[in-house]
């Protein structure tokens, strides 16, 4: 089995990772348990590009116990926690291939190791892999059955290569399940940024002037919880509708380049480029502190920054400290990568549990359905959402209504009225 | 002009009030501006079934501005303003059938007075004119262009209907417009209830174990507003997923049967029959105040709470007080209707803005299309959306950001990457 | 039997108002229901200047069950609900001097009519018939063996008179007890601040720049009620620890002369006068509401504004529109007069609970101590105080913990360390 | 100079932590500014036994600018930022005897080391300082001028000595400040535990039960941030008033036995001991967490727990997962030390910022006011408070009102009413 990972020996602290993440990941424990016997992937090759997190290990831990020959590399070169990696590959014998901090050239090779051993189902988090296959590799697209994408990013240029008809491989976007996106955008980005962001700076929030751009599930997740810590939330969008329900929940909404003046902490999440961009960094009272919660790293215009700039200086472990040739200094977290996934540690596990279980549900429904799949880009059956979301709420021990016969009844009705 | 309100001489008070609504329904001005100039509903004939409030009053006169023939009547026998009635005919030589507390054989008698008129476009807020024709005055439809629909009552009436293909005319689904659903059913709703709930009781929120059935648009407006207030909030659903969200959002989830036994105060919100019902009044403690904010008056079974009284008694304005034959006081809000319209004005009119510019804007394209439609269930058409959340913000002096050609170019493509 | 009230007939609908607000008050039952017996008021003249509503109701009627004979005026001229007036005078045998909407002059003389009564025991909200006593009728002081104070705005005018050696009389600060002070202001003010604004003006509060001058407990109140119903709160503070605090709690802080410029909101809770003065009136948009909180109508200088505007025009039921000569206009609530108590019905019954336990509790002591009391300004004794919250508690089926005497053992020592 | 610290070579991390903490300190650095040139505190010996972070790097570096000759212990054995103990030693000359991590034995020879340099002004933080002075080094008092204490803990120890006339020295209560407590407690300790506890588990907290044992200023700053992350928070309490504040707030409030049963995630604010035993673990759900924000790890009784479990296994860096003897497992953080200093960084910054400015300056007040000074337990004086909050909100670009000439007056007359 062929890997590249940082080191084995960090094996043993990475399985204690596992285990700690399984215990807040009830629903794909579930699936694992029914997958163990059914062996619904026997013979199925999984590719996967994603985090190599030890939530994303319970995953392709799932994966192989349902039969499949499961290969991993990381879906940025910054979020992989060497010691999961190594449990994989030491007690999982999962081929991993993800080393915390490659460069652009490894990460790229390792998307190749894993497009060497021509999978069946591709697993993206941000559309790399799949990616790589249209722009280089098409001769493997006639051997996947179907792929599926974890991001809005992702899902955003899958729907761009099929608007273009260029696309090649069906594909599901595991990204528009609402237990994925309602939860994991909102909630998990929600904390995990607000984490990154104090892990990285240990900067009090109370009091601050938080600046959100982009106001969809990760930005709202991020608004929601930056207030909730005290802070004093400015929201900038593009959308008027989002604009206007930023309003509405009582947040101040202005541009950009308005909120630059008074920002004390800027995060993007918007899926879109340079959306702090120069003229915004000259705006900026000293000392403020930018980071970015979207996938790439492409939503703080860097390159414009250091042209600004006189110096940069390093502090703390994901400070770049840039003092602009005003004087003013701007610190800039993990250089403008995702900051949950590069000063903390992603999304909680129990947020993960119902993504990943959208995705090894998903692997399921691809192998079953091989022969009806169409090229295009798939939403997740209905089913599947409402299954895990139940299972879910039973791991909680919550109990909820059900509809009385009557009451369905009624619900399908049209002529009972006043 | 053929009329049936309460008093004429109401007029002047009426008057105030509609003015006073005016201030706060900007975009719904800048329409009428428009429409008087173009003139875009001349010689239509427009029958309404809305409940006869000041906002209601607002956009009946720009419908009237725009150069239709307009005849209003009430969707709700409790919720007509009479002094607003009043000065619809007086001020504004308008038509209007409504009195405030009319029986059910007058309620009707007004829809019949509507239909009379031979509408060619009809206006509904759950769906009642439009279910007349249906059912007993199918002749008209065909004289009928299109018609809107507010709520969401009435759009699962409509989609029902139009699921057994007995739907006879294009329906547009207002409700579902996110400028409609997103601010009405969320910031409205939430808000008027809990000025409903307080003008009908004065009772203190803070620290009340409050229940909401249904965790829908509404239900999530009331549950946030009512924990603003300082209740601890429980919320009831049967949906998996909603559950889930409102579990996530910090509240407690529990079947109604359990709540029932803990809460001081309950509001349902679900558009379905016997929300609270029998086995429920019965494990309620002694005082409990029990609201209903769905459309219809049946989400509360109080027939079967009369059942088990042994007495009831009418205190204050808004509130019978239901003894049961174990000892303990149900004070039941409003008869179980609309609290946010019985106890107090609805929606305020800055929501009821958006909603009846949707509503005017839907008329228009209604007219300009009236050759291309099709007998289905009709979604507002996005730009109608964007351009009344545009128009809205302007308003409030917000200003937001544009996406630069890099920024639309980025986001449309998929080649660029990590 | 004397009194001066608005009709009789107002009567039976007065009772039910009673009847409802004793429900919501536990505390003070459980203490009439003692007081029926032990009868510790007997043959005690209790003189009270209190808003005349169904919360106040309830306790003078405790009053009388303990023997005392209480005479009643009103301690606002806005504030009287007139059917709970005529209540008790015709169901519970009151004396009650207060009809709603009476002029100062006729204010003055039921204040009057209170010190004929010659009272042991004065009981006060806003210190006007302790003032009397200390301005023309200083002899009545000798036969007064203390009084009570229920307002911030009484309290800080007795401590005055204190400072200046010029009082006469032991007065108690009910509004000083932490069942007082802490749930009065803080959950009542806030709750029917914003249910007064919302009664008045019925305008969306979501989205709305609502500005609160003054952080004290009232203005904390206000500001967490006003964000709770999804407003962007601003706040103005003299005060450089609470507008800190304000900071800290995630509101915009700022001078009222620079909040003027954005508001849409102005609510005022500071004690003093002319909190919203000349200058901030001519910087306001146009439509802005403008309303007090307070107790006194000092705060809003409405002298200044009438000078600034070229007309008046009343809408509604509580709105004075004010047209400035720049044209803007600026709706003047309830003028000026404390917003909860004209526009809406005060504190809710559950909070008035426990401040008007604290009253009754307070006579009783001080009927008991008369001998001992020393002419100061005293704090309600903390036995007190944590009785009527552990009642509270009690009456809402609360349970708490108990300190074992390990426990009470430990926060007494000090030698126990790391 | 002697010193006791882990390595000197860690010593320029730690200095680039004292100086990204100083960014957000502007009011200490003012003061040190200030103390510069003035030199207050020449010739004068500190002892301090304080947590020995980057914030209290810039204390004691301030306190050296302003010519006191400063000595430093760690107040906790697991508080200790090793690199800052570094460079403090390293960078700034000042003696240090503090390793993270050191055992009892260590720990109070550190504190005999500081009591060894015969301080003239003791800072402490939980009073151990002071508390050795009073058990076996009594000798010294008479040379000590006066002590500060900046926690709730210490200064409850303090009056406890006082209260039995055993105090030999002047005291002052930093923690009484309100620019302490107010800000440092509720905002600090709300944010810094939230931090520790993900830091240490990664959980989400979104739908978690979470129970905050102790609802004094530490305990409603972690209930209302853990509500801010979206958590259903449960208040456990002893004193009545503060239980009753917790209901209103909305939160749930039962007794600990009850909140064992249902919690998922327990903290304890009380500064008490054994506020979790034994017979609330035995109701504890399989793999909750627990976890103490007090100042002493007496507050988790974990002999009783070790006592109920048969086995116990280290996870991840601050987990200690014990497994009960009835099969559930419960993880204990930071073996039931101080969660946000073990397992995070303790309180940021700009809290400290205040708590220290009140200690700098204090240290200046005892100086000038030497022979004045009694011996009993002081508040700080409240210009030097005032004074704190007014630098801070400078620094936070925060403008407030003042109070007029007329303003003024108003407040401190008695005769104007109604």
């Amino acid at each position: 089995m062929k890997s590249d990972i940082k080191s084995e020996r960090l094996a043993k602290e990475g399985k204690l990772k596992i285990e700690w993440a399984r215990n807040f990941m009830p629903v794909l424990s579930l699936i694992r348990d029914r997958f163990k016997k059914e062996k619904p992937l026997k013979g199925i090759r999984v590719g996967c590009c994603l985090h190599v997190t030890s939530e994303t290990a319970n995953l392709v831990i799932t994966l192989k116990a349902a039969g499949a020959k499961v290969n991993l590399c990381a879906s940025n070169p910054l979020s992989t926690q060497d010691d999961v990696a190594a449990s994989l590959v030491e007690d999982y014998e999962i081929s991993v291939f993800a080393v915390k901090g490659e460069d652009n050239k490894r990460y790229y090779r390792h998307i190749s190791s894993i497009l060497d051993t021509r999978p069946h189902i591709t697993m993206d988090d941000g559309a790399d892999l799949v990616s790589a296959i249209h722009k280089k590799r098409e001769n493997l697209a006639k051997e996947v059955i179907a792929g599926t994408e974890e991001t809005t990013t992702g899902v955003i240029r899958l729907k761009s290569l099929e608007k273009k008809k260029l696309l090649l491989i069906p594909m599901f976007a595991v990204n528009d399940a609402q237990t994925k996106h309602l939860f994991d955008n909102r909630y998990g980005t929600g904390q995990s940024t607000i984490d990154g962001i104090i892990r990285a700076t240990n900067v009090l929030l109370s009091g601050t002037k938080f600046v959100v751009c982009g106001y969809g599930w990760c930005g709202r997740g991020v608004a929601m919880r930056a207030r909730g810590m005290g802070a004093n939330v400015i929201v900038c969008e593009i959308d008027p509708i989002k604009a206007l329900e930023a309003v509405m929940d009582g947040y101040q909404v202005m541009p950009i380049n308005e909120a630059a003046k008074i920002g004390d902490i800027f995060v993007t999440t918007t899926g879109d480029i340079n959306v702090i961009d120069k003229q915004n960094f000259l705006k900026m009272k000293d000392g403020v502190i930018v980071a970015n919660a979207g996938h790439f790293d492409v939503e703080i215009n860097l390159k414009a920054l250091k042209v600004l700039s006189k110096s940069r200086k390093a502090i703390r472990g994901y400070i770049a400290q840039y003092t602009l040739k005003n004087g003013r200094r701007i610190n800039v977290l993990a250089e403008g990568r995702l900051i949950n996934l590069a000063a903390a540690e992603g999304h909680p596990a129990s947020v993960m549990d119902m993504s990943f279980a959208n995705q090894a549900l998903t692997c399921e429904y691809i192998k079953k359905n091989a022969d009806k799949l169409k090229i295009k880009v798939y939403k997740i059956p209905e089913i599947i959402d409402k299954n895990i979301a139940r299972l879910k709420l039973k791991s909680l021990g919550v109990k909820i209504d059900k509809l009385t016969k009557k009451q369905r009844e009624y619900l399908s009705s049209w002529q009972l009225g006043t």
